[in-house]
């Protein structure tokens, strides 16, 4: 007897409904109501291997409505892929288990992207289908010629980040991108109506994107609207018209089935009403047979595109690219060379476009872009012609402006592999993408972010401009290297080093203003450490001088005068703090030890946290109030920061 | 002879081009392309008395596109608005100067709103929207019956939080809400198509707007746009089809003369071009007094707007709640009296709702709501009916899934005046909405953040839920109050110092879990120091162990750990970080100080930043990685934040 496709998604409905009960949490609502949707997606649309769930070319699936976890548990669980197994469902929600509360891409193969944060998951795979059209055209014989899928409820759609996303997906016409939208009228708090009046689809419509619909629960007519969605040239909005927590009796349709375990009357309730008499995390042989079948299908097609891969002209440099390896060359080695021959006087903004030259002529998985400030982040350089619709083999994008979802588009590509994203805005825009740089930092990826005007030192355009808290903030995150070199040659070394830190992000602090060189050797890159000793004192060393960026050349003023008042003092140029927090504690005492040193630190910034680096005895120089609109000297003098008006405290201290 | 309104328009390109170019910096496009339509509403349609710039019942008018900033400063010198001077437009973006590089509210009245981060300006444009709507609800007799007015920029309409204030708007149908949107086709990077290929007009129908188009550089045509805008009562989209930089011979419609100086030759040019004969800075006597003249058509609406206020029964309360004062009463105190009769075991979060219970019975101001989190924010109390297009007396909004249109909204609440508003998600979506509430803290509104669910404490929803550095990355912003009570009582008086925070915003980041009362006094509110001494050592005090929220109950038990060892343990509860920074030295050096004694912290956040309250020879207990997802009391264990695990690491070091 065939096993009935309403059998098959029951199987999710149980797996989701039991794990949650059994963890006391979770949503069951919404993996019961795409359970039909995501049968027939699985069954005939996705293309995947569960043997081989990193095969380059396979289709993404993503669920951007990431509280819905047990759906995509369920389905690699059913389908055969090694993990989650059986044990793994039952915990749920447990330390031990890859299945957390919401998906988690470095804990399950198959889970392509860490989703929960709504709308990101969505903006995400807007970057997957950019990386896919680009590497189709970049490599010929379809190495790469694959769909995105995604699945996103009204969290998804009601999110700002939503409007960025859709907007860039219509403008670079992403026909293989298909969103499917678990329409069923519910959020949290109750009704859609309670908060929104749109009509989604002509939204959608509004930004070049094709929009289908069909009954979430009709088989054959989600196959239709998926038909159609596939065919269609332009990206597509499925709307899944379906009920919120389907099959449970008194609490489908409702928001109580949203966010909280359905309880033990309910579960025996919804097991009646859909003729699903097994126990809980039993699936019975034929059911799970079916699945299993599903999971088989794409094998034959891996098999065949691995046949192309092994014959391809460009095999070594596509796994290359999928691995995220790094070329063999000195592309960096020679720009440094050259950098050192002349060091010039450059803002660091100017000094990373130089270094990006060397880099994107070299590196060809480099790919930018910046939120409509291209000629202020520096970020296009003649490697990297526009990517459009018409020509997906350019490396540069212009974003608009949109800083979200460049940044959630960048983490998509990376996620993709083939392609190392950067893009650019002012660093005080870091607020507007911060829940993307924070999923960079969680999922691991190599995203760059190219953060220039990163002080007071932009001077005219004022407080709402001049970033004062953004580097501590980012610092605080976990996972994430900020680097604030302090010249041309820092800013060349802490780009090899942000391309070289594979499992997560970095962000780079680049100057508007011109700063004068203060390195002139490039034999060793010092910034690899986090922090070093840029000059040594003269005379005997009382003063440690700790600064970063645009302040090294100004603790260097500061300690030409100490020296010349008699005052030994160190300059310690600081480029990346979380590097030089990971050094082993000889290296750290060595440079910033010694008894009755005083220890002082100068950034542009706040000076919450350098407390960790000058102790409580040290002094902290920066800013600890928002900034202000004036020329750049003006401001410096404002706010405290010139050698005239630090000296003397610092000697004042010393006594 | 009459002054044509071309020529009026001509002053403040003029005004313009010259204030951008003797700052050597500015944005000259925006002004002068905006300047026809600017000069239309300011002539026909905006209602506002120069004499008089706090009058409750003026129209608001916002600039959005913030980097236009000379178009508001020219309109209000020109109507006569006490400040800018002439003195202060030459000053342009000079320290000495009001005209700052981009719009200040704190610095100029008649500038509404702190404008320039795009898209925000629009966003609290809809909150004064609300806020007005609300006002006309509650206090009759038309006391407050105005219209709200932006202007925006394609940048504004790009950004993602565009999407969540249109469909707020929309979905509060509020009619008197006009955006005139300078439909230029520039954005910096060049022509708008390098980057979207949206049909604005469409999206914006689709969540219930109204739109119009106009050229915007025929006056009647502007005219009769804007008085369809007025008429209509959805809230309106005026597209005004303008020239960026109009009346520049050589740069007009080009993206360089967005954010430029035009330089002398094309200023030569522009003058010739426009008939302005004039030195720069000056306004030649007919054209200023034909500005002048608008400047007063206001005072007579005024006047009678005075005499209603006066005869009004409610005057004095209206005065009252537009001053930002708080009643007289004790209802703060009598709920507190009640909690120290028996304190309850609750989370924070539900003693936040039980204080707002209390509050917003007290105080009619408070309007709250949640970015769809209702019940878990527990954010609405019995007081606080839901605010719907049909009743705009209520007292709750739900937001939907729109964390940054709620933040921004809130901002414009607080700037219109009359409304304290307050609105919750979870911590951890901070990053969502951070830009808002950095304009928060920059415009000094009380905004206040209920921001629950403020640690691993959330338990399964795992790491993209867990908040770890966001307490540390809020405190490092200036001007923004952290709150992290630890239990029902310190949770109420920090919702009155919030509530009395007059001049900035507050965050209260309040747990999921149910913690332990840990005061049982209320005649002093201890939290208004920011940090106090809960338990004094009962031995010889050899630790202070200094926590935060639901980690002070964590202190009290490594605190009897070590007591029951020999060693004095004090415990300080430290709920708000910057309120303690503010104490005087001898408070502090009280507190804190002692020579031998060991400070510890304990925070389940990072442990970044707390070296500035233990020292470098203090321990730092927290979590400098991602959360897990898992069930509380497991992730607790997990990363060390136990009384077991933290106390023998606290006797290791006092030796």
């Amino acid at each position: 007897m065939t096993v009935s496709e309403k059998m098959m998604a029951n199987a999710i409905r149980a797996l989701s409904m039991d794990a949650v009960q059994a963890a006391k949490s979770g949503h069951p609502g919404m993996p019961m109501g795409m359970a039909d949707v995501a049968t027939v997606l699985f069954k005939d649309f996705l293309k995947f291997d569960p043997a081989a769930p990193k095969w380059a070319d396979r289709d993404r699936f993503v669920l951007s409505a990431g509280h819905g976890s047990m759906l995509i548990y369920s389905l690699l669980h059913l389908t055969g892929y090694d993990r989650p197994n059986m044990q793994d469902i039952r915990d749920f929600r447990q330390l031990s288990s890859p299945c957390a509360g919401h998906p988690e891409n470095f804990k399950l193969d198959g889970v392509e992207a860490t989703t929960g944060p709504l709308g990101q998951g969505f903006a995400m795979a807007v970057g997957m289908a950019i990386a896919e059209r680009h590497l189709n055209a970049v490599f010929d014989d379809g190495l790469v010629d694959h769909k995105t899928w995604v699945i996103a409820g009204d969290g998804c759609l009601m999110e700002a980040i939503n409007h960025e996303a859709v907007g860039l997906a219509g403008h670079l016409q992403l026909g293989r991108l298909n969103v499917l939208w678990d329409d069923n009228d519910i959020t949290i708090d109750g009704g859609t109506d309670l908060s929104t009046s749109e009509d989604i689809p002509a939204r959608y419509r509004a930004s070049g994107w094709h929009v289908v619909s069909c009954d979430g629960h009709d088989f054959d007519d989600i196959r239709r609207a998926l038909v159609e969605a596939q065919d269609d040239p332009r990206p597509s909005l499925v709307a899944c018209k379906t009920i919120i927590g389907y099959g449970a009796p008194t609490k489908q349709g409702t928001s109580a089935t949203h966010g909280a375990p359905l309880g033990d009357d309910e579960i025996a309730g919804t097991r009646e009403a859909l003729g699903w008499e097994h126990e809980p995390f039993v699936v019975p042989d034929d059911i799970k047979a079916a699945w299993l079948e599903l999971g088989k299908k794409g094998q034959e097609a891996h098999k065949s595109w691995q046949e192309r891969l092994e014959g391809h002209a460009e095999k070594a440099e596509f796994q290359r690219r999928m691995a995220g390896e790094l070329p063999d060359g000195s592309a960096m080695q020679a720009y440094l060379a050259d950098l050192a021959a002349d060091p010039p006087k450059v803002a660091t903004r100017k000094a990373s476009e130089m270094a990006l030259g060397a880099i994107t002529a070299a590196l060809p998985d480099m790919l930018g872009g910046s939120a409509d400030l291209t000629g202020s982040n520096n970020t296009k350089t003649p490697s990297t012609k526009p990517l459009t619709k018409d020509d997906y083999s350019g490396r540069y994008i212009y974003y608009g402006i949109r800083e979200f979802g460049m940044a959630a588009a960048m983490n998509g590509m990376a996620l993709h592999g083939g392609i190392i994203p950067y893009g650019g805005t002012f660093l005080v825009f870091t607020d507007y993408c911060r829940g993307a740089m924070r999923l960079s930092a969680i999922q691991n990826t190599r995203s760059i972010y190219v953060m220039t005007h990163d002080s007071i030192g932009l001077g005219e355009d004022g407080p709402t401009h001049q970033p004062v808290e953004h580097l501590q903030s980012l610092r605080a995150m976990p996972n994430m290297l900020v680097f604030r070199p302090a010249d041309a040659i820092e800013t060349a070394e802490c780009w090899a080093l942000a391309i070289k830190n594979q499992n997560g992000p970095s962000t780079l602090a680049l100057t508007r203003q011109g700063l004068p060189p203060v390195r002139h050797d490039v034999d060793v890159n010092h910034c690899e450490k986090g922090a070093y000793r840029l000059k040594a004192a003269e005379g005997t060393k009382k003063v440690a001088l700790i600064a970063t960026g645009s302040e090294v050349s100004l603790a260097l003023d500061v300690a030409a005068k100490l020296e010349a008042a008699g005052h030994g003092a160190d300059v310690i140029s600081m480029p990346c703090t979380e590097l030089f927090d990971s050094q082993d504690s000889a290296y750290k005492d060595e440079l910033l030890g010694g008894s009755g040193i005083l220890r002082v630190s100068i950034e542009a910034g706040t000076t919450y946290g350098w407390e960790r680096y000058t102790g409580l005895g040290g002094l902290r120089f920066g800013i600890d109030s928002f900034g202000a609109s004036a020329p750049i000297a003006d401001l410096f003098e404002h706010f405290g920061l010139t050698a005239d008006a630090i000296t003397p405290q610092i000697i004042e201290k010393i006594g």
